[in-house]
């Protein structure tokens, strides 16, 4: 395994969905940054299943604890400039149960890492509830990336996801320069959509799907506002380089696009390219197909990328699959309860690993 | 800059289009493995520009010189187990004339990196044919790739891309298994795509949009085939990570997805998930909506992603643009011949970065 | 701060004296790997203070929580293959009490970080009891080291360290090639020195130094016997550079030198220079001036080196500092108790970095 | 291999002896940086063999041509912030001569690399003259340094490396505060060292082992004067561990202490302990003996350090060795001519590190 990412501003991850915690150390934060507790939960929350009447039943408090890397002065938190620590002790964990999910080892789950983990460590790995690979591991993931959007956001930074599509239901992209209002316009939704018309059919695409035992995909958009221009390091540092090596951390993520991507693919340049204007007495970009990059480096326009999220492997109808053991062909049922739709819960994930990320590249450039 | 990527097998790419010479230095490559300097240079060639008339018609000789990490054995050019760096001279290097493009410096040309040079570099980056910007820099990565190729096929292993779409010609996707032999017939043909059937049609919207002084996006498929299973590090050393890490610093490429990505995002899991069955007695998928990766992990399938690329964003027709010194919007009109399809000369490129990614990722995993 | 070193398994230091907890992350640790507990916890048990009357008589209980990482498989703690994350709380944090030490801020210490502190971070680090610079944090880098000393054992090797000189005391080198026993041996007196006879000589030069208000630095040798040739990466990923990197990450280290190091430099390559020999049927070498390692390698032999410890630079007697608020001169005493001699506690953490060295070169070396 | 090192500036080593050419590549240099090249000439020149006859008598012209990275600017030479790479031609190499050292592949020289190459890569290494082993790679290493040394000059912060003493001739460690004009003075002495009256009893040295067919070894002192208090990031990228891991990939270099180092560990904290004083209105300190270095950081003194470097171990003396092929003991005579002092030529080379090193870390804390 190698749970860690990022060059100045480190970020490891750890833990696995039933052992005694998940976590995330921080190391290469700029010292001195107020921690506004509150305002962390409040981006936990985004993330927590429950929230609504789409996503899986189980709760957890999800209450990342900081035991390093902060100091209290004047009643408040701060970071130190050593390394932070956030820890969330898994609740519900039932270490004596691992068998429970273990079984997974001898009939993998179709589209799971069930199998892949067996051949690489064999018998040895925790892949109760996933283990390692839980979507419950983007939890200490989100905690960090709170942190570090309140860091952007004292620098005028922020970032913003919305849910694109479901299945079928497509909601709007953002406008070309979007507002932080817009943004938590956005994330106050019952589903994260920019559109609020696209609300109802993404629920219902939702609902369908779990009506029928199944699961569903979606898209979610991001954007960054604010960033200065000439931030990123090419050609292997650059925006898009470090945002996607972050962003396939997330389970269930297949892909991300930047800017026009595989739309501006079966364009035309002359359709495709952003002409260069004078806007508010600064240079700009007309359209922003370039998503805010060129040659890997911000051009002060919103940074824009899209990602896929496939539909939630777990799903509760009978599935083909093969018995390790007699090396047969058989049939699978998985019970218990899974989100419908992976992509409705990891908005705020993505937007957590784009302020990672967006907070490492401006160190990097010297620009915090 | 940082123009490097790899763990074990660190790639470094220098140079710029009109400085002396352009090259690589790969560090960690096993040793004893014969380089076939032929077959080298024959994949040099499917890069090189002026293979047809789609293609710019500027030549460069692009024959890479082995200057270390190898030696003479019994005839044969072998890895030594030291650096290998290969250099490629640039026989029309024009270093005096450096300010042709470097005009671009003030007039920047929309969606090139002339503006977000010039913000993080002033006056001090040689833009010169885009400098290390260039798409020039893609040869000595084609270079490291061939390498890379050579020792992978040792093992039975093969990277085959294709172009799958230019504009709106579409073409077919690989098969499930794809074979060696499609790589080889694709790879042949004028256009490289599997599809023989949709050549025609591409090279009319490659020539459609040069007629019009324009050019032309398009998708690139690639496979790799002979992985072995249990590949990859999660969360963030996985397959999908490196891949995408690498292949953004390809110039021109805005988007990866590995396997159904943003269609599987349209569908539901009952559709999505790849059941596993039993093919020639040994575990397989039925399907590869997975792209051969859990979890980051290989399942033993074929790799496959798909990857954008954008228009050549150089264009004869005029363009709207910033005159930087006066700070009024202006016109532009760039002369000179280029690629109206970069997504044509990109395929062994993308081979290329898709060998050096696995061979790092067999030697992490000690499967070399 | 960049509290990590390693490139497959990395290990990852955080917290701070007076935090709420101090810890370790270790990513890339081999699967189902079995964690002997109590010998973690003796291991630990060697670099806890008050183990007689030459440490500090400040007491924590250090006991590292594997909260990630492992799983419990018939009653044993395995690895599992994710991070493993040991935490230890620190039971007698005071963190309100940040300004005892913090005072040290304005009045710094002579040879501690309080001054180089301030000027990095300004008020915001956390310079309580030393923050993150504490001795203290060398205890999740033991209980890190304990973990890798296991996995090493079980392949046959082990690292064994020594305290060889404490001041003016001088103790016996280890033979040419020690045995496990002779770590053991050592490991089990009141001084952990090789030579029995120079206990009394080392305790006495402690003894006084504490007696005197005053602290004495040392020397301690560390051998790892069992490591086979051919591991270790030139030029700048040698056993060397990889050791001598993690090595000074212990506070008050402030040298190393393998084989005969200044020694050799005063010496002739016809006497420095080690004559390979047949030993048992293998090659071997007759004398160990190189420290086991040739070009960066292991040879086989045992690799030995020798790291200065400073003398303690906390000491009650008064001291010349400056007050940073009127930039004049003053006079500074430390108040508390602190180790005379912080060479005597460093010994197994010494042996717990070459530890988790070894792991990271036999892993990219793959020979685990 | 892995000839890598430095974080943001990184340096890439490639070469070997006998093979078609030597070089380095550095990412991530600021741009805009004028590279004076006859005073990168002269620093080279430093290296050279064959200055005086205290060297070997192999002669190369050692011209390093900057093939990229760098773009004339008003006749100057600038960098221009892509990977600059110097290559060195080996104007002597004899590639068809590979078997001439190789033989030492069977009989191996004790204290070299032979052994361990072997072990590691069986017949594939490239060992012709030591290969990538020889000393002949501080070539570029130097060429490396000159260019980070010029930047730094730029800044007022100045590397000094001095012959501290040879075998048994000591000369005089660097004062508290050593000037520019001390370094120069040094490096222009026959040999380098900074007392002036050593220089005799260091000849004699060097000739009497020469005279009797041997090697002497030497120690090193480097102090770095100008660097800015705060730049270093603890725990294990701190200035020791980056010096201390680039100075290992030194050939023959064996050990490395900061400040009083070993002779500290001998003495009392009181001794030890450097006051902080009132020194030109700035905060200092009365003494030197942290080597400018408190917790990893710098606090504005000089850095200072010193490296032991080996007797050459290629002597001309009869040495006992084994035959690989019968695994039987034997006798090795080395012909050939080699540096009587490998520590000599390595004084530059120092230099050259810590310049780069320093660099790194200036750019890592954003002092640059």
């Amino acid at each position: 395994m190698s749970s860690q990412f990022g060059e100045i501003v480190k970020v490891t991850v750890f833990g696995q969905s039933h052992g005694r915690a998940i976590g995330v150390v921080i190391d290469g934060l700029p010292a001195g940054e107020v921690i506004d507790y509150n305002e962390l939960m409040a981006f936990m929350a985004r993330r927590a299943p429950g929230r609504n009447k789409l996503t899986t039943s189980r709760r957890e408090a999800d209450v990342p604890e900081l035991i390093s890397g902060v100091i209290e002065r004047d009643g408040s938190i701060v970071t130190c400039g050593s390394p932070l620590c956030a820890v969330i002790y898994n609740t519900d964990a039932r270490p004596g149960d691992y068998n429970r999910d273990g079984g997974f080892s001898r009939t993998p789950r179709p589209s799971h890492a069930d199998y892949t983990a067996r051949v690489k460590w064999g018998g040895a790995a925790d892949m109760s509830g996933s283990g390692h690979f839980s979507g419950r591991l983007t939890a200490p993931l989100t905690a960090a990336g709170a942190v570090a959007a309140q860091i952007l956001a004292r620098r005028g930074i922020y970032a913003g996801a919305q849910l694109l599509s479901v299945g079928k239901a497509q909601g709007s992209r953002f406008p070309l320069c979007p507002t932080r209002d817009d943004f938590v316009a956005t994330a106050s939704r019952e589903i994260p959509t920019y559109d609020e018309g696209a609300v109802d059919s993404m629920r219902a695409e939702i609902k369908a799907a779990a009506a029928e035992c199944d699961s569903v995909g979606g898209v979610i958009e991001c954007a960054v506002i604010g960033m200065p221009a000439g931030v990123g390091e090419p050609m292997f540092y650059g925006v898009e380089n470090m945002l996607s090596r972050a962003l396939f951390g997330i389970p269930a993520l297949t892909g991300v696009q930047f800017g026009s991507g595989f739309d501006g693919a079966a364009s035309r340049g002359s359709k495709n390219n952003d002409p260069f204007i004078i806007r508010d007495g600064a240079v700009a970009t007309e359209t922003n197909n370039s998503g805010g990059i060129q040659g890997g480096i911000t051009n002060g326009m919103p940074i824009v990328f899209r990602a896929s999220i496939k539909p939630t492997p777990s799903i509760a109808q009978p599935q083909r699959t093969v018995d390790m053991d007699t090396m047969t062909e058989t049939e699978l049922k998985i019970t218990g309860r899974h989100d419908p739709c992976a992509a409705l819960r990891a908005v705020p994930v993505v937007e957590a690993v784009a302020s990672l990320v967006m907070l490492d590249l401006l160190t990097i450039a010297n620009k915090i």
